[in-house]
């Protein structure tokens, strides 16, 4: 039997890297054993900080696919976020929370989402389906994907179910949310040894909304004042990004985590769909965005609507 | 509560109106009460069978959508297949089990899909999921559906879990699925009071690929010898329909649900996609297409991969 590869986006965050492993897992429990995860680029600090607490191996990085290679895609469904050539591909399944944007088969497949803050909470509606039991370590990753991607449920992504879910998976990993969330979180805010270009990168998401091309990439901090030290080094880098990639508004959010707010670097030469999406004016190249902590559900939508 | 409209695609079959029904059934279950099914056309003999022999009402016909109206898909996903102005509609939901083309949301949603026969077997697994019982008259529909959808078995989209859900719900219905089954298709073989107009627009479904507009309308018949005396009326409604809609490729399959295989009747300026695709030559506009009876796995697979 062939070998399906599964895999999330490109910059894996979190949850790509650890609903990869999942699935793996899941799809093993199931009795498809020619299943491997894979990542899509280098994992981040946080993802790092996760992989080693609950002792669960990197996936290896796939560089290339084949025509007609049997896939599973994870928290990502748009081609353009996902590996080169996966157009050709044969996509089995989807499992994915995002929007659906630029996604074609030309065969019928399984499609799970459903509107909640992760993919994790997701597949673990899929293990409770399957009656696959949850081990101490992969309910540890479920939930650390999670907390990462509400941000311990404070981005207006999380749902009541995210929460549950997350609660109970605590108590099968024996963790204590608040505390473990914390220090995964500010091991992710850790930019220490990442150049400006390695920090546009590490979670960065393109989407292209009526002929406008649009970039947002987005960094955990504690301290917006620490990162924004560096603001003429990362304005070079972005818009080198820009030029070389055709992109028309590049904005990226730094997050923080502590206060629940973004500052937004905005460049490009349709800034003026993020003025008149969030009705602000850009000072400095900034615009500070109070309460703004999803990419997904506060940032993507808003500029869709005004591209045009 | 702002109301949320369920509805299958245009050219509705037994599917498309028993999954509207069964869905907005399962939403009342869940404590959704502004919700209602519709249909986007008229019903064929079949579904008609169908719904006198459960005493079933006939959903109203949906004319327009408002801007952001909240609507669920059932068993389509393609907005061409859909209302006009659906891409502005605010999609909750979609239950489907075709492949995914065309499809584009600004927010995350639920969606729901799996590689088998009919959406019926979906619905059944989220009755399931959510302990909702399957009355009488709900497992007759859903039954009917799959009955319809998989030939009664025969069809290669069927999956053993179509076959398996299809025997616990006649259980249920207390209905014997043989008897019934082909008393319901040969319903909806009867094309007594069918202009050749009609014919060709009883299950019509358009598909681009690679800038070719290809349609392709598929009817049942008990006898293709009978549908083919009116070839001439036929072919002429053809030709007008790919002149008026830009179409560059119009296949008519003529199925023999009996016998289990399809004549062709094909035109247009681009046969040359069905003739490779199918490795046969067209002879008098037709093309005998053995044990082909599913448009969705053994037809539009195939003239996607041949469009270029």
């Amino acid at each position: 039997m062939e070998k399906t590869l599964i895999f999330g986006h490109k910059n894996p965050d979190t949850d790509s890297i650890t609903s990869s492993i999942v699935m793996e897992h899941l799809e093993r429990k199931l009795g498809n054993n020619e299943v491997k995860a894979y990542k899509l680029g280098k994992v981040n600090k946080e993802t790092e900080f996760v992989l080693n607490y609950f002792k669960v191996a990197e996936p290896e990085t796939l560089e290339s696919i084949e025509e007609k290679a049997n896939v599973i895609l994870v928290d990502h469904n748009t081609f353009s976020q996902s590996i080169d050539g996966i157009e050709k591909a044969n996509i089995l399944k989807v499992i994915d929370h995002h929007c659906i944007t630029g996604f074609e088969t030309a065969n019928p497949l399984f499609y799970m989402a459903e509107p909640v803050g992760c993919t994790e909470t997701i597949l673990y509606g899929l293990y409770k389906q399957h009656d696959v039991e949850i081990d101490k370590t992969i309910a540890g990753l479920m939930l650390s994907a999670i907390i990462s991607d509400t941000l311990l449920f404070k981005s207006p992504t999380c749902t009541e179910k995210d929460v549950q879910i997350a609660k109970e998976l605590a108590k099968i990993a024996e963790i204590d949310i608040e505390t473990y969330g914390m220090e995964m979180l500010k091991a992710g805010t850790d930019l220490s040894d990442f150049s400006p270009e390695e920090i546009i990168n590490i979670d960065s998401k393109k989407m292209e909304a009526n002929g406008v091309n649009m970039q947002v990439a987005q960094v955990n901090t504690a301290s917006i004042e620490e990162v924004l030290k560096d603001q003429d080094k990362l304005e070079n880098v972005m818009q080198a990004f820009m030029k070389e990639n055709g992109i028309n508004l590049f904005v990226l959010l730094i997050t923080d985590i502590v206060n629940s707010n973004s500052e937004a670097i905005v460049l490009g030469d349709r800034t003026d769909i993020a003025e008149k999406g969030f009705n602000k004016k850009i000072e400095n190249n900034r615009m500070f965005l109070e309460g703004v902590v999803s990419r997904k559900k506060q940032v993507f939508p808003i500029l869709i609507e005004f591209a045009k």
